[in-house]
């Protein structure tokens, strides 16, 4: 069993994303003329300020994010988004390129060493003992994914349009989001203010 | 822990379904004045044949069902539909309102009684038995489900409109699917069924 | 040519939509023993004031409404809704079916009788003139639609849940939108509101 | 009045798209160190082949598209789909910035010259005529535009995934489709070609 971190990593995103929001959001008003080389910011301010924010869909951005299958269920429940998730009916974490074990997410909360830490170290080695055994058993895979943890590491590609990361980081970054979530969260916002900094710039911390 | 089956229960529908996705669809050609007691079935073969499937959209149907995490996670993969499901966050199984411990759901594919069941259960009793020590220790449920098995019992109210629940049924009810969730949706489809046959006749089992 | 009203009739809905929108609501927090006949209210209250809103998807309307093609387009702009909706390609206005004429809906902001009421009737009896003329010459109602004008009337059938009939009536229901999809509007929010008053009590004028 | 040719402008879309897509793909089977130079191209086929369309749509593009509004109609009708259209209600056909006139686009199936297409362009001028004296006489342009005829020329971005166009091109590319919307398809179907060749082969024209 191997313990590893939450982590995001940028896939793609739209080359100009500003540029490219002024220019598809002029063709409302037929204003392209007014088009400079600094005309985005006014206009993307502009945007955001009638909450016209439709005009922010035609940009999007996609990442790899690493976590943990409690967050990925959060993840997911985002409809106006695209996914591609590692599987756990085809992915078989007995097998060599897996290093022949799982890998778990340390919740946030867990202070690594306390009392309840070597609880949940415990339960998540038996539950990766009981997965290997049932495999060594001939159970298939997508069986023996009964008695992984939730806390069981996943990766999966997540894209969306700029006006749903707004959203999303808004409902997934706020205090009242998971903990393990709001990580993830904060590692996509930094990545989201340099891509399009006039769009996201309610995400800087200050 | 109790082990507990899978289950499906009817929340809502549409009233006469066929009546009001004929109403519907003949909007398209003005040819309401074509109505009569039973013309919903020819005109529905007839949207049918000509894949003009976005008219069955104008009828939903809604299910309360009972799964495993795993599962779930699967099914809210499905964007075009809406959920609300029982949250791991709010849920505290050490709770008199759970009777103090967790639910299971036995994958379909594990045979009550071989080795390889007992290796589940053991591994379940060990999850559910650091679950509630974490929760003693005073973590809080969100942190605490890290421990919990994928095979987790779990509720999700479950809606969706006519033209996805064909495509659902097609897609998780097909050979390719995982077990358990064709458990679901083998429990779903004579319902459906009897909702509106012309709709949902493909999938009367032959 | 005639001259029609907008118009709005309720085609479907979601029978005891409160009752089935705090049923699913409950499975989050596995409160159904909570239900009483009337704990409905204070629990969609409770859902709105958390802006807990998906819950308002397991509940759904859908109405046949009569406008013209310029606010059907902005209509059909609101992408979370089934529509079906009659077709220029499909509907021939020469036949015996529509009376051999086409039928527009009057601007809201025109004065019946003004110089600028004038103006537009004569423009839409020379739309229809034009149409008719070519249809005679053998063209098909596809392309001769190309002169039908903006006002044509039409009829479609709209679908959409709770959550999503909130967000559009505060939409299309304020002093910025068009006056031709107020009057829309308005016709359809007293409806709502009779089918679930707690849901959409905020759509009440006061 | 001006009569002007559809277009097709491709706006923006993802950096290589089927590198992106392998990337994201690859994550449901942990197979990513299967990438080298080319494998992409196996990789999609073999995505296309089982029907796990959903990858495709971690890529997307957008375009600026000119057509007429009953085709705008149509196009607007796909909801998978993020769109900016030249506003009837913003936009004053009677200003410098229109050259004081409206465009509108010839339907392809008129002949230019032909005795229908004399009755086309005198409808055409009839609406516009009316139009203007409409504004003239103090009428705002959200309500003169009720006499605009269908084939006026209109702006709009368009962007969708890879996934998406994909269907929009096998539905609006074919020979059921309106002859205006193949125009736009026919030029939008190269271009993604040019873009992801794997992934659009089914749209070169053979």
């Amino acid at each position: 069993m191997r313990v590893i971190e939450s982590s995001v990593e940028l896939l793609h995103s739209t080359p100009n994303p500003e540029q490219v929001i002024e220019r598809a959001g002029r063709v409302c008003w037929k204003s392209e003329d007014r088009i400079t080389e600094d005309s985005h910011t006014a206009f993307i301010n502009m945007i955001k300020s009638k909450n016209h924010a439709s005009v922010l869909e035609h940009a999007s951005a996609g990442f790899i994010i690493t976590t943990d299958r409690g967050i990925s269920h959060e993840i997911v429940r985002h409809r106006l988004c695209s996914y591609s998730q590692a599987s756990t009916r085809y992915c078989n974490y007995g097998k060599d390129k897996f290093g022949g074990e799982i890998s778990v997410i340390k919740p946030t909360e867990l202070l690594e060493g306390s009392p309840e830490y070597l609880d949940w170290v415990y339960a998540c080695q038996i539950a990766e003992d009981s997965y290997l055994e049932m495999l060594r058993k001939g159970v298939k895979p997508q069986t023996a994914r009964a008695v992984l943890p939730t806390c069981l590491a996943t990766e999966i590609a997540w894209t969306a349009n700029f006006r749903e990361w707004l959203h999303i980081c808004d409902l997934r970054g706020s205090a009242a989001a998971h903990p393990d979530i709001r990580v993830v969260i904060n590692q996509v916002k930094p990545i989201l203010v340099s891509l399009a900094p006039t769009v996201f710039d309610s995400l800087v911390s200050k």
